[in-house]
């Protein structure tokens, strides 16, 4: 996929003198806390706000990471 | 610090009826190769770029992992 910011971002470093950036890519990242009773439907939330609103499937990819936190035994 | 597009995306998760998530920071996420000698001189290089141009650190926090990949052996 096109990256036009990260293009222009690797031309800004080497003009800085950092010649030994090959390629990089620049993205969306995004740290959100949710509530859940598991952690599989936690991780199906996660997908479809993913497809819904916080990425664009036509153009971007995504990827998620779960991490517990303490929670409040019912 | 303000993230006032972090609030906008909290509200449209609500509208999509994710009433499930409590809170949402948004920032930006680099992925860059570069040729280092050893792993303290990338890491010296990533914190000045980052410092110097990949983040503003008057408003923003960074943090970066550092993950080897293979190299051209000398």
């Amino acid at each position: 996929m096109l990256d036009p910011a990260g293009a222009a971002v690797q031309t800004g470093l080497q003009h800085l003198g950092y010649d030994s950036v090959e390629q990089i890519r620049i993205g969306k990242y995004i740290e959100l806390s949710l509530q859940a009773e598991t952690e599989a439907i936690a991780r199906e939330q996660l997908d479809q706000m993913c497809d819904q609103l916080l990425a664009n499937p036509v153009i971007e990819n995504y990827r998620f990471e779960l991490e517990a936190v303490a929670g409040v035994a019912a």
